[in-house]
């Protein structure tokens, strides 16, 4: 007893790349190949640009081999795009979906993405359409809501962490201050995983900046004159997010860039940085002063994955297209569950759950001093990360 | 018949950390135990420094284990220092060496510590003493001469060749002009390395300037534009230490710090980044343009070494100790041996010879555009760096 497909599937990635987006491309496509509902596999270019373009690639036709290289390989492999749709882009994203007989609609991507889904899934509602909608969640930001976290964190945290640890032995080396400024407009889970390169009690990061609370640069020189007075050395981790007291983005004062989703392009710059370097320079007097942007490198460096990320990246798509076979439109929430060991479920919650809104650090993982994480983000965030290397240190045997 | 040690042993890091100069430090004092002429063995702490202020710590009593696992660890474990001793400083560091009964120096770093290394040298012999002065090399900057490379390059090659690789995936994902800047003051190698990222025609970078050929804006935002029209995007690669038709580094405009060797500050801003995207924005009249300066983390990313780098630092450790048992000074050089399948071999050269003065990369290594390289060069960095990354990709078969 065959099944007939009652429709093609069209898929494809949005918003920043990931280390992991392509796990849950691969993962949906994969699962998508099995369901005989599923007709002809369709891969849109440069998210909804390819679709009202019609620049579609055929996904179902791909080997399974150039499919687990894909899910290997960092950056979104259908190309993505910042973009949200018009009324009049709606209109012809059906129009396009139609003509391709498409009745299973993926958009993989952080709440940007989810809102675009929500409004095509409204569009699809309203003009009586049984287009079903489905987003996937990505987000090195970790700022989705409904999520405990996102696909996309742990494998950026993991680069984050990492390259503070190496940076920290640097500074050690040659000592002064040190400012990273990490990923993370309004969410600063990504700057607080720089607190997993701690293993003694002097390494660094020593201080810890998150959009959450607000940044004031007398107290940033302070905290910094202190840590440098106390060990002749300071690490300092900001998120490029950081804002005053007014909300106003300290980056905001020389950049001008805007996005159609009105966001402020933070990334790419390493002005922050030195912002911050010049302020500790001139205020606090302190000669040895450098700052390192991370940027592009914290979401798209190859073979740094954490393992869980990838697994868990690779299981939302799979279950973004289980869903579809039974609800119109959600997305996939990834839940821990209790226990000392770590455990995920998934879950598929209202598309509106997720879109627009941003879920922030809570305030039981900032520390009091607002400078620091707390011991509870350290417990949520290592699962989710995976090993980190061993660091070696001499012994300060006195000769 | 037991020998009795005719001395003790010194051995220091200095300049800018690698990933691997643990692994010299290892592979000396592992050596040194062995040695029976050699008694005790120890650690100065940030180089010459450690010296004069008799801040030393002893290597001779770490145990195996830790030992083991410092080589495996980034930046430089003795700390590192940035200092030209004066003629007063050697006296004192020749007082602080006889009254530590040293016989065996051994000083870790790039030409300026070779230089230093000769210096004190020089003043044993004059001084009649029969210290013994040896130079184990290091720098990322590959720019030692009487080297085929240098212990540090491979693996800051190797971040670099995985940086690209990624940031071209993602700059092919969301399309525009990016610009990364890579260390190197004079000698372009670690930019040069970028060029291995590429695995398919169309792979970035696109474009690599060294600082090897004048660095003309007009030229550049002219090779960008070409590009960018060709593609729809374009990957560029610059070293820091770019300079124009006179010499004078582009980042010179901004930047006033200097060390005692008269080097000026390059890394640990984003300005020189931020120049070139303002550049290619404005006359090129290109939107999405960004920036990235890796910074710190290409000589100090933890796990990132090249397992051929890793090994030949240790050995011109080995090396280092094994060859002031023969001579009274002098540097350990690595050769390449002819052939087809890579094998080095270790020389020691005199201190004058790969003191002050620094290697540049051959013109043979430079492609007549002065925006690549060659495959030459190509062939000449691949042995160096190890396996990379696979990257897949998904095959444009049309919907």
């Amino acid at each position: 007893m065959s099944v007939k497909p009652d429709g093609n599937m069209l898929i494809a990635q949005s918003g920043g790349p990931s280390m992991v987006i392509n796990a849950s491309l691969v993962g949906a496509v994969i699962e998508a190949k099995k369901q005989k509902r599923i007709g002809r596999i369709f891969g849109a270019l440069h998210g909804i640009k390819g679709i009202l373009d019609d620049n579609l690639i055929d996904l179902g036709k791909q080997s399974t081999s150039t499919l687990e290289a894909v899910a290997a390989t960092p950056s979104s492999a259908l190309g993505s795009v910042r973009k949200k749709p018009t009324a009049e882009d709606c209109t012809r994203i059906f129009e396009q979906l139609r003509k391709r007989d498409v009745r299973y609609f993926f958009y993989i991507g952080g709440n940007d993405s989810a809102e675009t889904t929500h409004i095509i899934h409204q569009e699809a509602v309203r003009a009586g359409s049984d287009l079903r909608c489905f987003h996937i969640p990505k987000t090195i930001d970790n700022d989705l809501r409904e999520n405990d976290h996102t696909p996309g964190f742990g494998s950026a945290a993991r680069f984050v962490a990492m390259a503070v640890m190496g940076d920290d032995l640097d500074n050690r080396a040659l000592p002064g201050v040190k400012i990273d400024v990490v990923m993370g407009r309004h969410a600063g889970f990504l700057t607080a995983a720089s607190a997993l390169a701690r293993t003694r009690p002097d390494d660094g990061p020593h201080l810890i900046y998150l959009p959450e609370r607000p940044f004031n640069a007398d107290r940033f020189v302070a905290d910094v004159q202190k840590v440098y007075s106390r060990l002749g050395r300071c690490m300092v981790v900001v998120s490029e997010g950081i804002a005053d007291d007014k909300g106003t983005p300290v980056a905001a004062t020389f950049i001008k860039e805007v996005d159609s989703h009105g966001n402020v392009q933070l990334s790419g710059s390493g002005a922050l940085g030195d912002l911050l370097a010049g302020l500790v320079k001139d205020k606090a007097k302190i000669s040895r002063v450098r700052a390192d942007t991370f940027g592009y490198l914290q979401r798209s460096f190859p073979a740094m994955f954490s393992p869980v990320d990838a697994r868990e990246a690779r299981k939302v798509g799979q279950e973004a297209v289980k869903s579809a076979m039974k609800t119109p439109s959600g997305s996939i929430a990834i839940r821990r569950k209790p226990g000392r060991t770590y455990s995920a479920c998934f879950e598929a919650v209202p598309l509106s759950a997720v879109a627009r809104e941003t879920r922030h650090v809570p305030d039981e993982y900032i520390a009091k001093s607002a400078n620091d994480v707390t011991p509870a983000f350290i417990a949520y965030a290592k699962p989710l990360v995976g090993p980190l290397p061993k660091i070696g240190r001499l012994n300060a045997i006195k000769a």
